[in-house]
């Protein structure tokens, strides 16, 4: 270590450190290549050949996106790889929305002092990630700031690539009266509401990450809070490409009746919430939240991760492609004109 | 404002502040939008089409970036605008010096709390310096995280997409021995020692922002450090397009000793530190920090923000045309044959 680097770490920048942790992941980083990275790990920017996977000319979708405070309940229980394949999912599913194919991946993590097993821990997570749905973490930055972030504390931040064809963008244009609303699963919280649910659980509740409250049916909170954000595209890609999809709504923050109306367009949503039951969590958050039922689906996602719009004369295939795939899909509703100006999402029970 | 929103605004999450905040700087986000954008603000991702702006079947560089401790800066000195430019210039010169033209970014600004004046100001800026280097912000998160930063703190984080030509990307390949390396100037510290700079004029020297050392020569510390990175995409780009550039580095973290051995492949540069002093700024901090001549090329960018490799053949039409747009270009040095296995920079004097 030169007489610089040491005066540097001693300002509490240690270089040497920040080598190391991705060091440490750069065979993850490498198995997450595809045939559109050109060069190595380590360049100035990472480069990407569209034309390489099949993808010329086509149209880019980008999205940026963290893991909010899902963060607060990784760092208490000490699990950082999970919290890496959170936002990558994330990101996936919030450009998949637009009919594309992820592409490559960046992430941003910034750190109070870096911890190389920390750091590379949450770089394998995105880099895993990245590799099982196809995709390049084609580069990223690593930040240790002192003065921003205490020891042990860090922030996550993700950037996604994808591309779609001009004639297969999901725009809401081919959202119409009549079409039918297929609902895909959560498999928790994903990565919204964790502001609400940490002050329910620890600040209220005064629980911990160990306890298994009555209420979830034998799971413990970190097992329920830190359940990976679902990946949608591998179950819906082939969907896409037979073109079966009109439209689809990612429930993140602000749940069902912030997001499907973000495709609706002119139509409302009309759904039935008899269709399904909210996941113990959810029960168990709301209750003890006291999130009046109505409400509730604009905080939580409710159970569903995903909603497809699909023409009634499709929904038979589309629902069959996804039960062959072991999906417990649900038909919550249907579209109609909408009664305002704009659409929006109304309850029949 | 729903029972929810107040729920979840109880519990630190402010939808309708963030609402406001984005909803401030769309009029400087739209302005950014370049012919490549489809559609608007506020879809799931952002959509850009690079055929529109001439990139068809280009390659693609992006690269993730953050500002470093320059933040503590800005927020000691309650300016928020200077650093989304920071951010942006900081990322258009990382694709740059691979041959790249910009084509767009996109911004994570994560808040303690939501602060829609400031928040907006960070966009501002970002949009901003997106327009002036014709690339369009295409979209970003802003996230509101009370655990994890505290009221007024925030973090930035960039990320940039940029194409260009199979042909004309700058890879080190074109880098040869007898290559001349002209410099250009840096505003300051761009984004880079910032920890450093911050323990020796705040902790060593007790120093405020708005004092004005002997040393800075009328300057005040607060213009001395937050001087914003430069941009020298509309400097270069004309070079980049008659091809005549062999490689660039753009110095950053690491300075002149870690930036340029990136391009130099088997070749070493013999830098003349002779040819140019470094600006007040730079002498202040390395003689009151005690950081040694040597040592303070790999802390610091010393004054220059960019090196040129440039063929001899080519270097006095590339001298010309940087002399024509007024600026004060530096011949600091040329390439050899790398005595080792792998090129690094060596001192002259």
């Amino acid at each position: 270590m030169t007489r610089a680097a040491a005066r540097y770490r001693d300002a509490g920048v240690d270089i040497a450190s920040k080598y190391e942790a991705v060091e440490r992941a750069t065979d993850a980083i490498r198995k997450s290549f595809t045939p559109g990275v050109v060069g190595d790990v380590g360049s100035f920017g990472g480069l990407f050949d569209p034309a390489k996977v099949g993808c010329r000319d086509a149209l880019l979708v980008a999205s940026a996106d963290g893991v909010g405070t899902k963060l607060e309940i990784a760092k208490r229980a000490g699990v950082f790889d999970s919290i890496g394949r959170d936002l990558v999912h994330h990101c996936i599913n919030d450009i998949l929305v637009q009919g594309a194919r992820p592409l490559f991946f960046l992430d941003y993590v910034a750190v109070g002092r870096m911890e190389p097993a920390m750091v590379s821990e949450l770089i394998r997570g995105c880099a895993e990630a990245c590799r099982e749905n196809g995709l390049a973490l084609l580069g990223g930055e690593t930040a240790e700031m002192p003065g921003l972030y205490a020891p042990g504390d860090f922030d996550l931040a993700g950037f996604i690539v994808g591309a779609v064809a001009r004639d297969r963008l999901l725009d809401g244009s081919r959202v119409r009266a009549g079409q039918e609303l297929l609902a895909l699963r959560s498999s928790g919280l994903h990565t919204n509401g964790y502001s609400l649910a940490r002050r329910v659980v620890f600040e209220e509740l005064k629980l911990g990450l160990e306890d298994r409250p009555a209420e979830l049916e034998g799971q413990s909170l970190k097992e329920a809070l830190l359940a990976v954000h679902r990946s949608y595209f591998a179950l819906l890609w082939p969907l896409l490409e037979k073109n079966q999809i009109a439209a689809m709504a990612h429930i993140t923050g602000g749940g069902l009746v912030d997001n499907l109306p973000r495709v609706l367009g002119t139509c409302d949503a009309w759904i039935d919430r008899s269709t399904w039951t909210p996941p113990p969590l959810f029960r168990f958050l709301c209750e003890r939240g006291r999130v009046a039922p109505d409400e509730s689906y604009q905080v939580f996602n409710m159970g569903i991760g995903m909603v497809l719009v699909v023409d009634p004369a499709q929904s038979a295939a589309v629902e069959a492609h996804l039960r062959a795939q072991g999906e417990n899909v649900l038909r919550i509703g249907k579209l109609e004109k909408a009664r305002g100006a704009e659409g929006e999402v109304r309850w029949v029970s």
